[in-house]
């Protein structure tokens, strides 16, 4: 435990985001989603598991330290519901609040089709699971700079 | 980097003081302390070097997120000045000013003799070396508890 600090921030997890510099990608994933799988190509091959945690609070923590990419339209990328890529759920909706909420300004999300998606997060720095029981909620969010 | 933290705070040195608990001892001493022989006999073995930065604000950077025990009378030691045990240097005003602050309220140091400090600092949880240049900057910080 850390003063000011979720306590969702595990050791390992506030490690792993202090370890990320900018345009580096971190998958927070819901409980579905293949986390060890793709977690074990990704750049450090890590996985930190919160399965207590849906993904509202996770992401409230993360983004609470981690500041999102503003050099980009879309920090932020959510998986495709499979045949319906225009369809933005409720999960996909709570992020983009949250996203907006911490950093004090819109944010923009985009979108990537089920494999594709998965290419992606292989390509990203590592992998945190929740435990999201809302299909599709399995984002991709690329880290910022601080300016001050 | 993370938002809102000391860059002092590096990925190692965060990991380290998340893993901590109440009662467990932090050892925080200057660049003349025999550091890594010490943390080879602490509980996790751990050493994290810093030895561009000085102790206040290491230990400013700490005490941001690490709170001190409040169940005991002092939860700060520092090493005491060899032959003059009642002697308090500037660098020991400065943590005990810096501990204050971080608590918002008096923070008393106690002060151990230089080997028994050796044998504490061995019984701690890890060390801390900075690249302080004063002598006797070596402390022993006890963590207390989050109430909220």
């Amino acid at each position: 435990m850390l003063k000011g600090l979720s306590p969702l921030l595990t050791p390992d997890l506030l490690r792993l985001i202090a370890t990320m510099g900018h345009g580096d990608d971190l998958v927070v994933a819901d409980r579905n989603f293949p986390a060890a799988s793709v977690a074990a190509h990704t750049v450090t091959g890590q996985l930190v598991e919160l399965p207590m945690a849906q993904n509202g609070p996770v992401l409230e923590a993360i983004l609470s330290l981690f500041p999102l990419d503003s050099f980009v339209e879309k920090p932020i990328h959510h998986m495709q519901v499979v045949g319906e890529p225009d369809t933005v759920l409720e999960v996909h909706q709570e992020a983009a609040a949250i996203a907006a909420r911490a950093e004090g300004r819109p944010v923009a999300l985009g979108s990537i089709e089920r494999f594709a998606f998965y290419e992606a997060a292989r390509q990203a720095y590592a992998v945190v699971q929740t435990g999201e029981t809302r299909p599709y909620g399995c984002f991709i969010l690329k880290k910022g700079v601080i300016f001050d």
